[in-house]
């Protein structure tokens, strides 16, 4: 007999069935218990009379895995979802001891540390669990997204010869006899890789040795990158996001609607045209709020996730046209506008979510902003070969997954939107 | 007016469109010349008649970027595909100087360093693309393989406290004032995982400091790694990823039809049930050719493949059991057989493709296989407790992504199935 999921019982009304899961609770009333057994899908309710093997159950630690083998029938309190009956029991694997903390409660009440520490378990809660799986089909819907668009997925090395953009807060890596550096990013190897395929995307790791002991810093998370070419100008790299966020999270509420329930999360509604307001009108709406240096401050792009909601009725916001002295060499400026950029950020209920843009394409012009910068170009000769042999204008964005999924869902520290955080103190579990 | 990619040319004859590009070559005939403008999708064919233009576009480097308007015809030498005529010619940016080989070649016989050298040119090659893009669908098809069985896509950290199998052959790393290890696989992290979602897999790199300087390995890599709980054992793991590598030819052979004629790769069929060696009875097989140290040596792997080519008419083969010394210390024993496990690995065409096996899942048996390999228990701390809290029977798999491009489209070098390989002296570009 194949196993049924717990979320599926309903379905199986009157039938002999298998649940397979772990032993989540053990609720012992006076006429009756009940077993509750959770698995990837959710909790069954489990009707247990026979003493002694209440018993049984009730030596063994909570987080044992087992097999229950019963006829689903209606629950004994109507609610919805079925119960098992006249169960036959199975230990496939006993936990050694209870966790230390009840995983059955609606809420994970733990300290964060203590939620960390114990993430193998900690993971378990439905709530948790939850927000992995949107985490999953937020990055689906990225990859989909962009593959129904003609990009093709590339693997680029996050082992590299130079600190990236050529700052400091890299990661040395002992590589034999060298020093080899993690990869803060693939912004290079994806411009590189547009002289080759036109429009690629890649999802994975980036490390940033960044001192900051924040809720909202990871030194390790995930970056859903892209960059297309032949582009008119950034623009069209920001019409290609829009389609692209709406991607994500149309994915995540056909594959997690019970999760976003769990969770409480309201998706927001993606306007078919993101407002734009450039960097100089927005310091101008700040007014006297504004920042001087000019940079917006996080108080400045909560004023700003405000005016667009107010006047646009929309949770997105574009902010285009950032000062180059705000954006890296690479960023293409705006020949307009001496000084500024087509540099753009998005900002989502406030907060920025998205940095892109488009690039610098001419081979001149590298050796140029690098110059500009007292930059040495030799370490950067492989980047620059793609554009010495011919490279059409470009731009893309990077997204990061755990960042998305932080604002998506509420969480109030970014750790608990990954699985296993690393941040300034933490390199384990 | 929107523009058309190359191969798609054929579909708008006699219709006026734009095409975007890469000047590949000049070809300067006497009457009349023709321009081969290179995209992602193929090269089409410019017919030039203006003087002017012709000797305006010699004076371009190869590899400039062009925009080109014209009127679609049928080609004047009868092929398929179609020309463009009465061009109008745009450039969109000039390279700074042509590639040191020529792209518009069927082969680019470089010597593999310049190969590696210029990347960032090479790549562009149309056969060195298609390897890139049979990579991208192989992946796809893996992802997709999964998620329609119930796999979750998980994330986890490539910075980690200790070598993850207690072995050499880590990357170490400079993380603030403490030293972290590149992770040589998220074995640990994906068995975690198993206790929450029960089933996952995760695409990401992997980093292996092993000093080998051969054809067949690379120091960094994308390893394509699935695992599931509530099995029976390994067989159950084997069926699964005899379906999972139909997924991926299957995508490859539906997305990549192009590329795969360009390359002139013959995809193998999966069977429905690959054949199963028991290691033993491989040894036998063998004979005294065989290796009497207890492992399949390269020339066993190719004779066994010869078998199972010849037996079963499958280029792929199961070898089943391998003893217990030759495996890490979560693979589950085989209960029958004293000295021998449940670890398995997929040969494909005589050489080995993937390893997977059934893990230990009871703590107690952690523990004791820890105390018998004389490692200590403590570094392995977190993963631990994912077994001291109950886990179900599970098992997994890891494949090799470049190991698999190579293999299927007979590579000599698995350098070349990598965009940006890294090994023992390479580290850019």
């Amino acid at each position: 007999m194949s196993r049924i999921l717990a979320a599926a019982m309903s379905e199986h009304l009157g039938e002999e069935i298998v649940l397979k899961g772990w032993l989540s609770q053990l609720r012992e009333l006076r006429a009756l218990s009940f077993l509750l057994l959770r698995d990837r899908s959710g909790t069954a309710q489990v009707v247990l009379r026979d003493p002694g093997m209440i018993q049984r159950l009730a030596e063994l630690p909570r987080e044992s895995v087992l097999e229950v083998r019963g006829r689903v029938a209606q629950r004994g309190d109507g609610r919805p979802g079925g119960e098992l009956h006249d169960p036959e029991i199975r230990l496939l694997a006993a936990a050694s001891e209870s966790p230390p903390f009840d995983l059955f409660r609606p809420e994970l009440n733990l300290p964060l540390p203590t939620m960390l520490d114990y993430a193998p378990v900690s993971l378990r809660h439905p709530r948790r669990r939850a927000v992995i799986e949107l985490a999953a089909a937020a990055a689906h819907g990225f990859r989909q997204s962009l593959r129904d668009r003609g990009f093709v997925e590339i693997h680029t090395p996050k082992l590299v010869e130079a600190a990236t953009e050529g700052g400091a807060n890299v990661f040395p890596v002992a590589y034999f006899e060298r020093t080899a550096y993690l990869a803060q990013s693939p912004q290079f190897y994806k411009q590189m890789m547009v002289g080759v395929l036109e429009r690629v995307f890649e999802v994975g790791p980036v490390f940033r040795a960044e001192p900051h002991d924040t809720p909202r810093h990871l030194n390790e998370y995930v970056s859903l990158d892209a960059e297309m070419g032949f582009i008119a100008d950034h623009r069209d790299v920001m019409a290609m996001l829009r389609n692209v966020i709406a991607g994500m999270l149309g994915e995540v509420e056909r594959a997690t609607r019970p999760e976003l329930d769990l969770l409480g999360v309201e998706l927001p509604v993606v306007p078919d045209e993101i407002p734009v307001l450039h960097f100089t009108a927005a310091e101008r709406l700040l007014g006297a709020a504004g920042a001087s240096g000019g940079d917006l401050s996080a108080a400045d792009e909560a004023a700003l996730g405000a005016w667009a909601r107010r006047e646009h009725a929309s949770e997105f916001l574009f902010v285009e046209g950032y000062p180059a002295d705000q954006r890296p060499f690479y960023t293409h400026p705006d020949p307009e506008r001496p000084g500024f950029t087509r540099g753009f950020d998005l900002l989502f209920r406030g907060q920025e979510l998205v940095t892109g843009g488009q690039r610098l394409h001419r081979y001149e012009d590298y050796l140029a902003a690098l110059a500009a910068r007292h930059l040495d170009a030799a370490p950067f000769a492989g980047y620059l070969q793609a554009f010495r042999f011919g490279m059409p204008p470009h731009g893309g964005f990077a997204i990061g997954l755990e960042r998305f999924v932080a604002r998506l869902t509420g969480l109030q520290n970014i750790r608990l939107a990954t699985l296993f955080p690393r941040d300034l103190t933490r390199l384990s579990p």
